[in-house]
């Protein structure tokens, strides 16, 4: 990549990284110019700011060790230590993203209830879109600063080629990964185990409202929305957002050179084509951080309006924006107008996957299911589960056409190009799903400090907003996670290829190794779903108990006359997340270790593709189905339906607390569990062998094209007749035509559709092995055929 | 298969599906002799029998609609005749088994009642046995009649060969599948809607308890048992049954002699191996058979013990037995052991599949639902779907496991005979299945005709064997449907391999044809589970709103003064059923078609890979998930936690309400999805193509060996100098080696592993283009090769 040394390019993609988080302080130090509000006020919210801070310390204190080991293994194995230090990179960059977005949106929170007690509605929706738009600026500027860098160092100045340079920044995701597992997963299940236990105890057991100031456990509620939806969130997408860019890197280093030159629309060398289709997705994610940019701008300037308009039209003009200046951008580069079209179809498809989560989860299927919460609960779960598994099929339309589309116009590159941009304006996105849990946090401490109905208004359709947008947010974070498993899915897949030809062809889904490594995958998702389900009623439970306890030790809480202790809480549901999280975290990593070393590649690419298909299926189900049991008890709350009291109200109330952890724990630890998965099996992949690790035999020698070194032992022990030519359509063929002996136990060979030449007693066979490896079995040459993987015999060595 | 004529072996096969008759026949004259009660009794097991019947009669209308317009359509189609015929002869063997097994059901009840009282609780086991135990015999009797004599005209005595006969059986399998979309989704829905509408008004709302002869959808209810759970589940196991055993078939007519013999223990000619290879599926369902009646003694020996152990040891007996007189089958007909081990390996997964779900649906899981119903219905809903999801960890693991393991040990035909292994002893599973609505139903008459409480005791006993037998059902149901499935999508790929060599090697998972097919099979299975669930919504509505109506209109009836309308609410039931099974049905149908023949059949192969998982995975959660509510709800009703009336109870009654549908209605449902989505493909196989259809261009030709006609030409347009020899890695390798010129947006092709030959003008390609389809493009040479779906240019043609 030589090419680039004369070219600074690459260098505005870190710098424009390091742009976007000085504006991210400005922002920053503007909104903390705004009052915390009185003594009372303030105490709150740093109560609420410090607690979750803490949380994040203890999952950086042991992330850390986590990380450490992991990086040393990975440093000390073959992947070597470039990878190891990609990995210590991804992993800082991700948690600093969470730390610097917690950070702000718990200090803007409290700032939001104030101004919307004093300084009216547009004043609380700016400061709530802007205490979130710091996350957002976290996450897009922690990605270019972290990959930019590693771009450059790694492949721009690197002696070493681009495929190695690719092959060591996937250290990056995969750091990334980890850090998503400790404060997707654990924040997934602290907020869950806080909100389920308060709300069980206080407002169904006391019958207080929610957010009541004596409820021991609404501090702990009102941290796990930031450590749930601005940390988890985050780091969620940072990983996504990472790993479609580094998946991209990889299948434009593992191309070839014709295939790239074929995706330009101008006539340059190779070496062009390569370096511009691996640096685009970095082209790309800046461009979007600028839209993102214009987005909050737009969104500043419509503060005035109905808070779900101006986020709409936020939105909206970051993907018009950016489809626009993405076509110009791929234009200038001489990129085709092919790719450009994946692009476009990526951002439409995220259009797409908002109105249909909106739909669901904000639509008329919610009116149902608060309809029918007049027949009792049973009904109501019904329905939410039958929406909530209907929801799934225009969002999985829209990948499987986005699947197919994008590969017929730039191939593997178009799809993973595709995921590219959907993520692209990921700075906007995570803002608005970080402003739900401010606005949300807004309307808590409004409550707790009795700011008065006038207020509560503001915050309440602020948080409202807040709801719709996190539903859609999930489902708009499921589909991400999954086009960018995808990509890492097809980047694992063409990585392995490059050291096995063949591979591909040998990952039929008639293979059974791929057959029941679909099965696994899907058993995979399952079981991370019970787990992280378990994991939360554990830790509801323990802090129900503990509720439970103050109101029973302290009977003065409830009639104001002493204090609860909230910490105590607070530490429980941190205990409890950061103990439980570690079966998901292991069920993640282990899989693919266990079955790439074990079963092989072979098996391995089936339990990703099952596990990629299950864990969006069942991740969108989730959240979808608990987004619309959340919505429908509030569209009772409104009024509907005989209205707060009702049946029909504490019907939905329980579909509400029954989505909760499908929705905020179990559905989003799915996108984590692929995509780690996912990346994983991507930087392990040098690593592997196609076949099951007993039939691994012999040394691994290198891929390419070979000549049989024994070619006259295995013609005299096959009988073969020197110059004879013959075709080989299945195993009988073989037998019969060519004499070649088989073995008697030798029952599943069928060396179909491989066609050997034997001529002055050499074999020639111009089929690679692995096709054969696993399905098909040449018994008398098993030895050297199947151990080295692929052999190929071209005619052009006779 | 002349070798056939002289041997009258197969003829043995129907002629033990007769002799099962007769001796169903006999069991039934056998219990009709005991009395089904005074005027009163009879009276109301009349009811149940008759409104069944009705509901049979219906479906059976509206069915052979459908299956003569289908028959219709398959006959003139190129499929022809024999299918068809095949095809009206599998429809009527499932309709007239569900028919025979119903009738009979429905004149068991009542007397297993009467014997309840009257004689007390050996002679009520043993009637609700034996009731059940003719739809056991029907199913089995059936399919041996059914299969063997077309196996008979159609193969042995036919004068085209085994592959084509094979094909032709293929019908019966499918009209097996319309059957069981009727009995299956329709009663299904039937059962469900009658249970949750008598339950919600009567129980719940008028505070009556369960059959209570007041509620006017208790009749309902009762009849709905026997159409769903024996006609219903007997229409699924049928399918399987039947469908394994042709799917094996099919991969007999599709091996090569090589891989036949290979399947032999001794040296005999290759026509051998094959006629008794396709032969074994037959004397394995007729072993099984008579296994099974060898297990209806030991129930009749053993039915004054705990219903429970008397179940067991007929069951324990039925595998045992069968385990060994299938290895000396076997070995008599000089089959290899491995293909033993196989069947031994099916056999025993059934056995594992049916403890582990004893556990979630009967252990400790179940104890633990229970008693989490102490902190209300949301923490019974969650816990009860954790369970579920983590309780297909174990039966995945077994199907993964089974198929790997038995295509090491007998390749493709290794995993199908695990499949028939599974399903031999079909007439014990069947006979265990339908003993349950028996019992159950002998229960509602027991409590509505007021026979007291040591009565209902007895059918108490027997009635909670059956619940737990129920569970145990369906898990084994849907596996034996997935590993039924598995087999016919195996026999599918097969059968397009024979058309279009390669296509195996063609639907690699990374073939964005084939994800996206797998996307797609997820969608179908939730898709599926959405409309069936909605069904069953929709349909107890209209049942709620009739009961309340009558209880309006007359409120004597609360009172014992005035009679309930119950014959409305069986026609509400079945109308609902009758409309709502249209769209699932459909759905089963248009998928295959519609992906086959529109996206081609590398996408429909990804289809039913995801379908089979997805479905599985689905299945087995809703089914275990619905087990667990339902016996968690009556662990409470035994006394603990609380017992009746206590809120856990009620918490737990809202458990098994949500839990119905699951497992009842959308559970099944799957099974037959996948079912009907296999068989469907494997009848259509020969009239797909592998690509999209807007790829298909020209006319078919044969599949085989092919020398491109226009060699010169291409020769020419390519600019290849005569008598080059070059290999072509990929793609640029093929552009650099050989100066092919390739279109400016060719930007996907690869032709990796393919090697091209050129000599004396004259291109030589050896490896099929099928592989290339949908994956790679060779643009300058795509009309000719792809137009043809397979080309193979072999050097011998030089």
């Amino acid at each position: 990549m030589n090419e680039f040394v004369d070219f600074y390019g690459p260098w505005l993609v870190p710098l424009l990284g390091l742009v976007a988080l000085i504006i991210g302080y400005v922002i920053y130090k503007n909104f903390m110019r705004f009052s915390p509000g009185e003594a009372q006020i303030a105490k709150l919210g740093d109560q609420i700011h410090r607690a979750a801070m803490t949380f994040m310390f203890r999952e950086l204190k042991v992330m850390s060790i986590f990380t450490v080991i992991i990086g040393l293994l990975v440093g000390i194995s073959p992947l070597g230590w470039p990878t190891a230090i990609a990995f210590f990179v991804g992993a800082i960059a991700s948690a600093a993203a969470g730390f610097i977005g917690m950070y702000t949106a718990t200090k803007a929170n409290v700032r939001t209830a104030v101004a919307a007690r004093d300084q009216g509605a547009t004043q609380a929706m700016s400061l709530s879109f802007f205490g979130g738009s710091t996350m957002g600026l976290a996450v897009a500027s922690m990605g270019l600063l972290g990959i930019g860098l590693l771009f450059i160092f790694l492949i721009v100045y690197a002696t070493a080629d681009a495929e190695a340079g690719a092959t060591s920044i996937e250290g990056f995701a995969m750091g990334a990964s980890v850090v998503a597992l400790f404060y997707r997963v654990g924040g997934g299940i602290f907020t869950k185990a806080a909100d389920v236990g308060a709300d069980l105890v206080g407002k169904v057991e006391e019958g207080i409202p929610e957010d009541d100031p004596r409820n021991p456990g609404v501090i702990a509620d009102n941290v796990g929305d930031n450590v749930g939806d601005v940390a988890g969130m985050g780091s969620d997408l940072f990983e996504s957002y990472c790993g479609s860019q580094i998946a991209v890197m990889i299948i434009t280093a593992t191309m070839s050179a014709g295939a790239a030159t074929a995706l330009l629309s101008i006539d340059a060398p190779a070496e062009y084509a390569q370096s511009i289709l691996m640096l685009l997705p970095l082209l790309l994610t800046s461009l979007g951080l600028i839209c993102s940019l214009i987005a909050f701008g737009v969104v500043k300037g419509t503060a005035h309006l109905d808070p779900s308009k101006t986020i709409q039209y936020g939105q909206a003009a970051a993907s018009i924006v950016f489809m626009i200046l993405s076509l110009i951008l791929t234009q200038i580069f001489g990129i085709s107008i092919m790719v450009w079209l994946s692009i476009f179809l990526g951002t439409l498809g995220g259009v797409v996957i908002t109105i249909v989560t909106n739909y669901y989860t904000n639509g008329p299927p919610v009116r149902m299911i608060g309809r029918s919460g007049k027949t009792g609960v049973a009904t109501v779960i019904i329905n939410g589960f039958a929406v909530g598994l209907q929801s799934i099929v225009f969002p999985v339309v829209v990948i499987a056409v986005l699947i197919f589309v994008s590969y017929a116009f730039a191939g593997v590159y178009g799809i993973g190009i595709a995921a590219v941009g959907l993520l692209s304006t990921i700075a906007m996105t995570m803002a608005i799903d970080a402003y739900g849990p401010v606005a949300d946090n807004a309307g808590g401490i409004a409550e707790m400090s009795e700011m008065g109905p006038e207020t509560r208004k503001i915050t309440d359709k602020l948080d409202s907003v807040g709801n719709t947008t996190a539903a859609i947010g999930k489902g708009f974070a499921i589909s991400a996670a999954g086009l960018a498993a995808l990509t890492m899915v097809l980047a694992f897949i063409e990585v392995i290829e490059r050291s096995y030809p063949g591979f591909t062809e040998g990952i039929s889904v008639a293979n059974p190794m791929v057959l029941a490594g679909l099965f696994l995958g899907a058993l995979t998702a399952y079981f991370n779903g019970s787990i992280t389900m378990r994991a939360v009623g554990s830790t509801a439970f323990e802090m129900i108990e503990e509720i439970r306890r103050q109101f029973r030790e302290k009977p003065g809480i409830l009639k104001y006359e002493e204090e609860p202790d909230p910490e105590k809480c607070v530490a429980i549901a941190a205990d409890g997340a950061m103990k439980r999280l570690i079966w998901p975290a292991l069920l993640a990593i282990a899989m693919p270790l266990g079955i790439g070393f074990v079963l092989g590649a072979q098996a391995l690419a089936g339990l990703l593709a099952g596990a990629l298909i299950s864990c969006a299926a069942l991740a969108l189900f989730m959240a979808n189905a608990g987004g619309a049991w959340d919505n429908a008890k509030k569209y009772i709350e409104e009024g509907h339906e005989g209205g707060k009291g009702s049946e029909a109200h504490s019907a939905t109330v329980v579909g509400d607390t029954v989505g909760d952890p499908l929705k905020d724990t179990s559905g989003p630890s799915m996108n984590i569990l692929i995509n780690v998965m996912a990346i994983w099996s991507v930087v392990m992949a040098p690593l592997l062998q196609p076949q099951p690790f007993w039939e691994q035999q012999g040394d691994t020698e290198s891929a390419g094209i070979h000549t049989v070194i024994d070619a006259d032992m295995l013609a005299a022990e096959n009988s073969i007749e020197a110059g004879s030519i013959f075709t080989v359509m299945n195993g009988d063929a073989l037998q019969a035509n060519s004499d070649v002996k088989t073995e008697d136990n030798a029952d599943a060979y069928t060396a179909e559709s491989s066609a050997w030449k034997h001529e002055s007693n050499e074999i020639k066979y111009s089929a690679p092995i692995s096709v054969l490896s696993g399905q098909y079995r040449l018994p008398s040459i098993t030895g050297d055929l199947l151990s080295n993987g692929t052999f190929i015999f071209p005619p052009d060595n006779a």
